[in-house]
């Protein structure tokens, strides 16, 4: 997802440093003590406009989200939300690439992580780029808790294919599989930008739970 | 899948015992023995009117098939289709119920399961009769030779999302998950009677192979 250039992005995150972390940096305390309490932490990779990850925040007080997003151009957009939203003490936005996750956090730091809509990459050239790739796992298990749980949702039945079978051959078992989320849509489910367009369209969107084994 | 009532099933099967085996009791040379040859051995549980089994016997004469399915009258129908085909030698059907896998097979006997269209018995307190429930997992994985695999083929939505997660919790391993088989028909598919039917209305095929981790 690009959007158009906007040259006052930059500018625009450094005035808000309390909810834009832009430097793809360990914290050197870590991020319980920079969210002040021990809260689970929950990250989405590729959050995109935020809808969800700011969404989450306000349904849940009680949970730390964290939203990584590696274009400006997009997170700028997610940042305004947030601002839009009374910045939640309970949500940062982080501009980083999902490869980088292993220098903004500390080993089983995190509790969650959520891919919503990632870019398919249908390609076979491109499959490590898919963030549900055995190399992207691997990093996820590294920064999760042990038994440490992955929350996914899609419209795309390649990428989803892949993932239960890519995420299997890891060893992570499946904790709950909907392969047409909006037929008995959950109560608590938030939408995302992507989620919006492509069941307006009434395409059915793939969701899974999966955790790993490594408990 | 109840036919009308066939009062002539019993006396027609007893005609036919070199295709048609009626007795859930295992066979004491077993199977390998009855074939004739040491080929691998694929079974259906609930095979219906046989349009799969018999043509994956005819398509794939260096496996032995076997076909299980409970009621009379559906197996006759089966039976019918087994002798229009020429009786392959490869081929036997067995009237028998699922459950009693242990009574007709050795263990690790069996090669591949193949479950089609499997009854989804929706209602949770029925839960134990769908044919991937832990208990027939735990049964498919006795009869089978270690690291055996199942192929599971359904327009059940519902079933499927089931499966994915019942044969995971089980440690089964996903090995290919189709969403919507008829979209990229791979060309050695043989169809069922039911597979026929429910892609004919537009309905999406879902496909799973698993595989049991016990090697
Ligand atoms: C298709 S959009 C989906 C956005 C949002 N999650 C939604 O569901 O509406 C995918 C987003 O992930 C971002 N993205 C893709 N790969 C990434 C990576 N390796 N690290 C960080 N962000 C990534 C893209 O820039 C894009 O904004
Ligand atoms: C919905 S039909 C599908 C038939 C065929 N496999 C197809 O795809 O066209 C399910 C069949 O499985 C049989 N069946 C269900 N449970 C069974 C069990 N426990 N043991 C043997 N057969 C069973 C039913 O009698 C029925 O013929």
């Amino acid at each position: 997802m690009r959007l158009r250039n906007k040259p006052w992005a930059r500018d625009f995150m450094a005035e808000h440093p309390d909810v834009l972390l832009a430097e793809p940096e360990k914290l050197n305390n870590g991020w319980h003590t920079l969210f002040g309490n021990d809260h689970p932490i929950h990250i989405e990779v590729g959050t995109g406009m935020g809808q969800f990850i700011i969404g989450m925040a306000l349904a849940n007080p009680n949970v730390n989200y964290i939203g990584i997003e590696h274009f400006d151009n997009v997170i700028v957009s997610a940042l305004e939300k947030a601002i839009e939203a009374g910045k939640p003490s309970n949500l940062r936005l982080f501009r980083a690439n999902g490869v980088d996750l292993l220098k903004i956090f500390h080993k089983g730091e995190i509790d969650r992580v959520y891919l919503n809509f990632s870019d398919p990459w249908p390609k076979t050239r491109h499959e490590k780029r898919r963030l549900t790739h055995e190399s992207f796992l691997k990093l996820y298990e590294t920064v999760l808790v042990p038994g440490g749980e992955i929350h996914f949702k899609t419209d795309n039945r390649h990428l989803f294919e892949y993932s239960l079978v890519s995420m299997s051959a890891y060893g992570m078992r499946l904790k709950a599989v909907s392969l047409d989320l909006h037929a008995e849509m959950p109560e608590d489910n938030i939408m995302t930008e992507y989620e919006e367009k492509f069941s307006a369209k009434g395409q059915p969107i793939y969701r899974l739970e999966s955790q790993y084994m490594n408990v």
